[in-house]
């Protein structure tokens, strides 16, 4: 049901909902937050049933663009390999969305939006949020588009996380839930990791107490070093070998702190490249959220009541082999939640050395296996298989 | 052999050994290290046959204080647990040394001492040092000290690649060697970890440079990010769940980016403890030896070729099995070499789950393995049970 009140997208493919302040978001920690803007991307053309949304939820420095170009870094979109007409997440079959997340850096109401008490940038006045707020701003956006049911919610990583969320708190709203290289919650290591990069960019300077917006500068030494740190995580130690292993950049060493080793190099790369298109802020925040994320405790520590009520969503838990983030183990106690809610759940551990990124890369089991649950689930709800 | 211009120790139980300038340490990068100076411990005392010296080679952030109270911590040397009268390495039997490395920041020359070339402290014009050069180093400190073959060398993690340097560089030196907890050479994601903690470093802008002593300052908030991301790297995952799990340190979250998770402020305390007692650059200096370090590269590539001249030497390599910076497969690889080389090797896995950190803590096996390994060698040695 769209609301009159909101402002239509820009444009067709996507743009940003401008809710009105009457539509404000209710917070987790008891705030709300007004204005809210949530920008988003659409691929494909909703069917006359209203039946093939799927909704892709991004990972923690993602965003709305997964299958065009990105604004900023002018490069395919994130998941560009998987999402278009004739791939796995077909859009000649399907109408797919993605929107940016609350406290996200590309459009969406985040620390670096207007505060409307003081007109300047939000900074560490913005709200802390949580998974379930990131989903609660969705749902908002999808009843906005006028979807009453998602044909699937799908999303890697944070992604997993807030498909999660999507099942146990709008189980009727969900046809299908798929959920790659997730957690029910986070471990004390995921939340170390996670400290580490916030220690990084509040150690500098020019983060000024979240406030560098108004003075002009940017943390991005800090803000590098916390990607860096993270960057290793979403790799395994044999991914890392096979493709730098000690391979010099030079012949020979430099006998300084230069970037000896080609892993080095990469690393320096992964930390300049990504200040460029994201806000050290925004950093702080999402991944306060998902510190915060424990699907269990939100259901009395009890992970299987999270997914009574969604006993007829069709979900599909796929784990990578060589994944240490969220490694196998997590996603087979969501699967031993789904069946003790006695919902249904495919589950597959996907082979492979690629570590937690897999679901980025070309990986062909993932693939065939998306491929298989979305055709037997497109059968269950009666789509046709070309849009007429 | 006593150097007679070299001058003696300040106490009986270690000091300050100093070198005169005629004694340059040749390091591997082509460059000399004059005036150099080792700072040492030593615990009970030589037996008449100079048989029963054991020299234990600490870790990157370890120190020569192994088992007597640090001289700025207040709190007990980093093995007491293991190194003492009647404890696994006792005193009562063993003449045990332990020397701060080369490039450290606990009295050996590093690159906070001062450069006799300009008479202010080295910082980054300290030549880059290596593994081999930490040992050539200490084998000046035996010969200074009249001892011409070690009992043992022992060490962990950083300590346990100085051992395997010790062997295939001395190996007429060495009677038995204890490698725990090791690897023959640092892997791509152990270089990146350790880039991750150089970045946060020279991110810091109290850096300076490496100049940051004569600006009166410190990089501690770099020096801190460093520790923070380094010591999840000792720890297991397994033991950090346990340990902390996702325990609050109040009731209920902060919403905000107080330290809410108990991990986040034991994390948080390991970096501000660490700069309390290490130097940044030392850090730089001593995690760019260990990146250096491949023990096969030395040796045209093939591992067993460093101990084709330690045949002789009986030689014991530990691993525990939830170590994941230096995984056990790490220790196979040693072990492997070993037997391709026709040297006496025996090898344990210690199961715990305490990950890297392991040989510091009460682990019973360990002690038990070790005590078994220098009864007999002992024996082999022609030791006896007590000192008369």
């Amino acid at each position: 049901m769209t609301t009159a009140a909101a402002k239509s997208a820009e444009t067709e493919d996507g743009g940003t909902w401008r809710f009105p302040a009457s539509q404000a978001l209710r917070l987790e920690s008891g705030a709300t937050l007004a204005p809210l803007e949530i920008a988003y991307k659409t691929y494909g053309a909703l069917d006359a049933a209203k039946s093939n949304a799927v909704l892709v939820c991004h990972a923690l420095t993602g965003d709305q663009h997964l299958a065009s170009t990105h604004p900023m870094t002018g490069k395919p979109g994130w998941w560009d390999r998987f999402v278009g007409p004739g791939k796995p997440l077909d859009t000649d079959r399907y109408f797919v969305i993605c929107s940016n997340v609350i406290g996200g850096c590309m459009g969406s109401t985040g620390p670096a939006s207007t505060n409307p008490q003081t007109g300047e940038p939000y900074g560490l006045a913005f709200p802390v949020i949580t998974i379930g707020d990131m989903v609660r701003a969705q749902a908002m956006l999808i009843d906005a588009l006028g979807i009453d049911t998602l044909f699937a919610v799908i999303g890697g990583s944070m992604g997993g996380m807030q498909v999660l969320q999507w099942a146990a708190d709008y189980p009727e709203k969900v046809f299908s839930a798929i959920c790659i290289a997730a957690a029910p919650r986070h471990s004390a290591q995921n939340i170390a990791f996670h400290e580490v990069g916030r220690q990084a960019i509040m150690a500098d300077p020019d983060w000024r107490g979240g406030a560098y917006e108004l003075a002009g500068v940017r943390p991005e030494k800090g803000l590098a070093v916390a990607r860096m740190a993270a960057h290793i995580t979403y790799l395994s130690e044999a991914a890392l070998q096979r493709k730098f292993g000690r391979e010099l950049q030079r012949d020979g060493l430099s006998w300084g702190f230069d970037a000896d080793f080609q892993v080095e190099s990469y690393l320096r790369h992964q930390g300049a490249s990504f200040v460029d298109r994201f806000d050290a802020n925004s950093y702080l925040y999402i991944t306060r959220a998902l510190d915060y994320f424990d699907l269990a405790g939100q259901h009395g520590g009890v992970l299987a009541q999270a997914f009574q009520k969604a006993r007829k969503v069709r979900f599909c838990v796929l784990s990578f082999s060589s994944d240490w983030l969220y490694p196998t183990p997590e996603s087979r106690d969501i699967v031993r939640a789904l069946n003790a809610a006695g919902a249904r759940a495919s589950f597959v551990e996907i082979e492979t050395d690629k570590g937690h990124d897999a679901f980025f890369l070309d990986e062909p089991q993932l693939d065939a296996t998306l491929k298989g649950f979305f055709s037997s689930t497109a059968q269950a709800r009666g789509i046709s298989r070309g849009l007429a």
